[in-house]
């Protein structure tokens, strides 16, 4: 089966998220430097969750570039990831429009695990399918990054019920660790 | 004629569908999770259609890739099933906001008979255009899925002017009779 | 130069085009059938702007896909159309809001003919960059087509000022003449 | 590493981010000629940020186009740049319903010096990648409309804080100056 459509819907779907995400930023009635202001903690939420979508974009770029062959349980499972990642911009205004209150942080947190989690049981379908061989299934054989994330989130979410800015900090803390695309992959791309 | 375009304006299309119905999903004005609540029946709305939309968008990828050749007909025939995919994202506004009643379940099922129909449409156009030994010609010969799916939307429209959450179970059967991917093609293509 | 890039953003333009015109359909706020009615002529509207933008896509796909060369000219005679074509969702929504009021006809004919013009401009470039023997060349050599659809947009226009719906009427017949793909050039792709 | 879904991607956020401006286009409540006359600021504002995405597309499909190879950081890099890109849609409806005012006029000119250095910078990445005799090396070497470029913003900056209108005539030049897409790139291209 051939990824290349699974590509490019994907690229489709993270293309509107990213840029939905935009109209959120209303312009403000009038036009000096003052009427600005409330759009900070949005425009703060915005920058926050584009860097997201792209580093989930760099990643699955990087994943299906390596992998060899694909199938049906990967359609779906790339499909529930979008699925979580379509949540994005709901929750990126509830938190910007709250100025990151406690509930739209702790519900930002559920769907950047959620995302996680998504991403990894797809990454697992995709590996399953490699051979005994592939270098895919040598570059990422540790998982540390992906269960790292996870902790940080889970500690994120428990965070958000009380200091919603340190579980901010913590969300921000996953999004460096993978900011860095898959040097894993690309290094073992580079050996073909 | 190449049927790449074709797929990537499909994609397009279905991406856009899929992702703009996130969009009902309006934020509260608070923060407090009871704020939350009258969101639930529209976010449950927005699974059931992001999980139709998928089902689409996986079964055409299967049906065009196996598809040898397209003509301007089948051309059409798509057009005309992404027309009736585009009003899904209205029909499932209006059940979301209506919780579920009669008259916007009628008109959801009336927009997935149509839409089954369109694709039933398609894929008998490009059946005509394939060659007699055609894998895809003998791999889809039955047509039972596609007919029993009639059956079930005819039978759900007829409940929802009763019982719309009958209805809405009989929608569901459909999805999940679909949910599995086209064996018959992804079995014809292996023995490619 | 790749024409592959061309296709693609103009896909993804057309796409989104087609798509938001949906977002005019606002869902009403009760679910009696009544309540529907004021729908009906934006869906109307739509119906008719869609087989307008997908005709479009259409003959788009056919020209590019016979086109062997594209230039920088090429480039942003295809942008001006698709600006053109991206004020359709505004005239659309227009003509549905004021029942096909005579201002609104008038302004929605304007913009189908200034997208008659920039395709006319485009297609002579394109034909400018083939050489002698090329079948694209000899196979729209007359041009008979876009001479009378562009007559029909100004009688339609004209109409517009006394009886909307004859300019409706009429800018209909222009998309049915070009609602068959361009046979010209489906046949001379065959004969390849 | 593949250009294939950076160019997918990018073609994909730059579609969207042309298409939803038109989206701020609000249709009229009555349906005389005075009722568009609001709509004339918005829409001048319009034709200037589709000049200006339709460059950025035209010069971002040259460039990638004669790039050998890319690595991670040019994909960071050109998610950089779409994300200056993305807030273009916001500062045009600024300047639009505010008529040019002074502050709008200058986030306006602020936004298109950030895309400037934002393109440079990619620019200047995947020049570092490209081997000694790369073409694209020597075809754009001189690095004279970049700087021109910055240099015209900078002036447009300053004169929005008295002038808008004059500022809106420099961010005006800069687009004439790149409007002939790189002819730099495209004789190097030829000659290969």
């Amino acid at each position: 089966m051939t990824k290349g459509r699974l590509e490019a819907f994907s690229d489709g779907v993270l293309a509107i998220i990213i840029t939905i995400m935009v109209l959120e930023l209303k312009v403000p009635e009038g036009d000096d430097w003052q009427s600005l202001q409330p759009l900070i903690p949005k425009f703060l939420a915005y920058i926050f969750s584009f860097l997201y979508i792209g580093i989930y974009w760099n990643n699955h770029h990087h994943l299906f570039q390596a992998a060899k062959k694909i199938n049906g349980g990967v359609l779906w499972a790339n499909l529930h990831l979008l699925f979580w990642l379509s949540l994005m911009p709901f929750a990126t205004e509830w938190i910007g429009e709250t100025h990151f209150a406690k509930n739209p942080v702790t519900v930002y947190g559920f769907g950047l695990i959620m995302c996680a989690i998504a991403y990894t049981i797809m990454e697992n379908l995709i590996l399953k399918n490699e051979n005994e061989n592939s270098r895919l299934k040598n570059a990422i054989h540790s998982k540390f990054k992906e269960y790292i994330s996870i902790a940080f989130y889970i500690l994120g979410i428990a965070a958000s019920f009380f200091y919603p800015y340190v579980a901010i900090g913590l969300y921000y803390v996953v999004a460096v660790i993978w900011l860095i695309p898959d040097k894993r992959i690309e290094k073992s791309l580079k050996e073909d």
